[in-house]
């Protein structure tokens, strides 16, 4: 993409968000739990009261009465404008990856401990929803990563994730020895745990118990960290987001190895394959109230105060 | 054990090192590598030339002519009174692990990089074993951990290590979470990638790669540090070595867990397993020329240069 | 030191603890801090209450009418059998080294924060004094550092530290090298902001914040830790606490270093001087109440939460 | 600055690079180093020979025989159209902090150790300077730092950096406590040795001895990592390249603190200042020769083998 492209694409999304009207909600919630399903109910109503369009969507329970989302009888691309996620960040890094190709904006509410991406905290919802309703919010644009992970010539899982991608040693307590490349020129071979790929985003979750870095979450950058490596000189690099990163697994320990996105399980690793990590085409868009302060959040999380 | 008992085991063991002589030897390396057979043959020759009896003990290749120790005639302990290990750290840890009930004096011979237990370059064992054998030589006493894993009343594994012992979650991306007391006393819920105790010669193993620190070998002590913990301020514990630790998962992270020895996968943890570590009444006797400086080798293995 | 002699010790220690009965004692807090005199008045009194001889020691503010503890006409060790520090874990430093040779112990009441010295809080100290003067009690026995630092033949200074003894660079923003030998072995070069060499008491005060383990508050051991190394594989040391160390500046770096007891600055260090650091003859005897437990501390003071 | 601007500039950027040749050069060298003088008297004589104007620079030793850049009778810009720097990576911050202005490309010739701004080993510059010479070079460009330190209302300090900005406590051996606004967004108040702001050439230098990451030279971000922090959670951030950071000292530790420009002293710190740090105008431009990998460098120079 050259600078002109940035340039164009910048002033298509100007215009986007200056007109950006939310008429139909879709809301999602993790399945089977009571306190989710009764605030989506609260929302529900809420919402219709407020003259919007409400539907359901996956993961939310089946239970609950209402319209779901794929029985619009439109794409869902036509059916809502906005997602409310109702959870903790695990929900939202579910349904943002599920949503990814959608462009769609999503709000979060927390309904237990203050999240990086759930931020709304459920005893104001109603306050913050009419804020965000009258236009007083601003769009955060997450990156996202896409991974795909070959044997040979055939591509055998592609995937999208918020906050990262990681490969780890399987069950052996030796370490696997992997060497990687960024934009084809040879970094390190490491021995270690595994090796996390991550976004700004993921740069406060699992990657930050590796020892990275926290990364302001605009930041067009990727971490690349081993996990627990060897060679105590192998630090946390934060890349360039054009990077693309290829890792090859050089030795297992004696075990499959194991592929992870976004913290979920996706392939067993028999260490033959190539994992390609790259920047995604994807974005996550984050509605953010006027109020919400990064900064804010990192110190609650980790106890700065 | 009461400082009385400490003062005459002292005793006892002051006497037993001014009387050793080495008279009979066990061979051990690792199967199937030929540097390694090379070297034993070598020094079968060499050792049987000095007089000493010579025997070849696991995981030793078959192949090597020679009377193996378990074709003695004899228990192990009236076969050989030291026994010489060829290889590297690992084999040193699995033959330490197999003679910890003979209290026997070991020697390491590295064939490639220098070991923190096999610390004897080949290029020199010829001199350094006649140093040796001369009676030019210290102990040091490695101690040792003791772990049992138990569901309910019955113990279903028990295990020695020299290096540590850890549990570490299985195939999830996912923490696990557990639950540690230390002498009866509550200590911390970690949420974490697993747990590692390890002896003062396992802090320079993987409990360094998880961010301990370094041991001096005969510190009467036990590291106990969480991996990749969640919480920024879980940092390594170091404690008594009389400490009595028991680890309890609380949550699986949706896989089974596992529990290794020395980095040795030895079971897969469901979850209600109470794991329990403490100093082991065995220890492991390294022989070391009078050289030896610990400090050189950790300049030299960790590039303090 | 041998085994035997830690074994009389060890058993006139114990007939020692089973007859203490605290008849007459010092308070001490910080100088011109009105929550501090309000809390030792407050004492002063409920212990005269108790039949106690009080009497008031440095660093109290002289405003508060009672005996000093220095016009008692008595050495101090016949004065007082116990002492009481108001204040924080920094109060109670100053009062361990002052008292140092006196071999009394000490109960920490702290007024604001919790700390790992200081660990009854002012709302339950008539209770937990109760029970202490009810010979309800143990006493933590905490080592000591003893630290001189020479030039050529004189010693210029001597000093004794609860925490922890360290040097830094000074006004210059280059590192300081540093050669250290522990036990007259050569351990390493070290360019680094400084070092520091800490009890297991302070392995919770600035040693943790250069990234040293936290020890057991009675481990026999000392923390040898270079602050921000040059050198990325020159981690905390944990060292036996008969060690030896003795630590060498080969290059300042433009401005003098400095020389600190226990977070204070003792001196300006020029370059030649030579600094030598073991454990000391003195300890410090912590008193406290039997419900206390060291993990709960930490997991306050850490957010183990 | 629009986007529209940094198109404009990067075509401006691309013409510039495309059309650069080299007719005069100057050459700068750590003052008083008889190797470096040796170096540069070959260097002279060597581009004379290629047809080049060459000029001595400072810090150059004045005994060499040749026209300094001050003596050109035209100023700087027009008198020299490259710099090379011989020494190390110190020499070439000082080179590059005194040329900021002129936006002048610099050729770095390392004579010892391999350093990450100093690339060119001296065996191999003749063949290197040909190269680059015939127009087979890239030119990487390094963000540089602008601090201001002001009192009140009126800036005392005003300074650029290739690698770092950094605030530390003086003679003391407590902590400073500091305030941080970013975009004038409240970061944190951090208890800490001090706080160094390192851009991403300055990550691989002292950011990385703090715990810093290592960032891509090329990103366009900042660093920001307290020094030994009080608080384990608050670990190093990276920052948008855009950022404006304030640090206010909130506490001084009982002495001076001590602000610093790329390692070197630049003011004594009372405590009523504000410092501001943005990223500045100016950059650096390498000139590297097409064979140079940062990864070599890196994976060289921390031992990554």
């Amino acid at each position: 993409m050259t600078i002109l492209d940035l340039l164009k694409r910048e002033q298509l999304e100007n215009n986007r968000i200056k007109d950006m009207e939310f008429h139909s909600v879709g809301l999602f919630g993790r399945y089977q739990d009571s306190a989710v399903e009764e605030t989506i109910i609260f929302l529900q109503s809420l919402l219709k009261n407020r003259g919007l369009e409400v539907f359901l969507g996956d993961p939310t329970a089946s239970e609950i009465e209402g319209i779901r989302v794929e029985n619009s009888g439109r794409p869902l691309s036509d059916t809502i404008d906005v997602g409310i996620v109702v959870g903790g960040d695990g929900t939202m890094l579910n349904v943002a990856r599920m949503l990814a190709d959608y462009d769609l904006p999503l709000i979060g509410i927390n309904l237990g401990r203050l999240g990086f991406l759930t931020d709304i905290p459920a005893e104001s919802m109603e306050q913050k929803l009419d804020e965000i309703l009258s236009g007083d919010f601003s769009i955060e644009k997450r990156s996202m990563l896409n991974a795909s992970v070959s044997q040979g010539e055939s591509i055998i899982v592609e995937c999208t994730a918020l906050n990262d991608i990681f490969l780890s040693k399987g069950a052996t307590g030796r370490m696997i020895e992997c060497e990687t490349t960024i934009g084809g020129l040879s970094v390190a071979c490491t021995r270690s745990d595994g090796i996390i790929v991550a976004t700004p985003t993921g740069s406060t979750a699992y990657a930050l118990s590796v020892g990275g870095p926290i990364l302001h979450p605009l930041l067009p950058a990727i971490v690349f960290a081993p996990i627990c490596p060897h060679s105590l000189g192998q630090r946390p690099l934060v890349l360039d987001d054009q990077s693309i990163i290829e890792i090859r697994i050089v030795e297992l320990a004696g075990a499959d190895a194991n592929f992870f996105v976004d913290g979920l399980h996706s392939l067993a690793l028999k260490g033959d394959e190539t994992i390609r990590i790259q920047r995604s085409q994807n974005i996550t868009r984050l509605v953010r109230s006027k109020s919400h302060n990064h900064y804010a959040t990192l110190s609650t999380k980790l106890g700065w105060g």
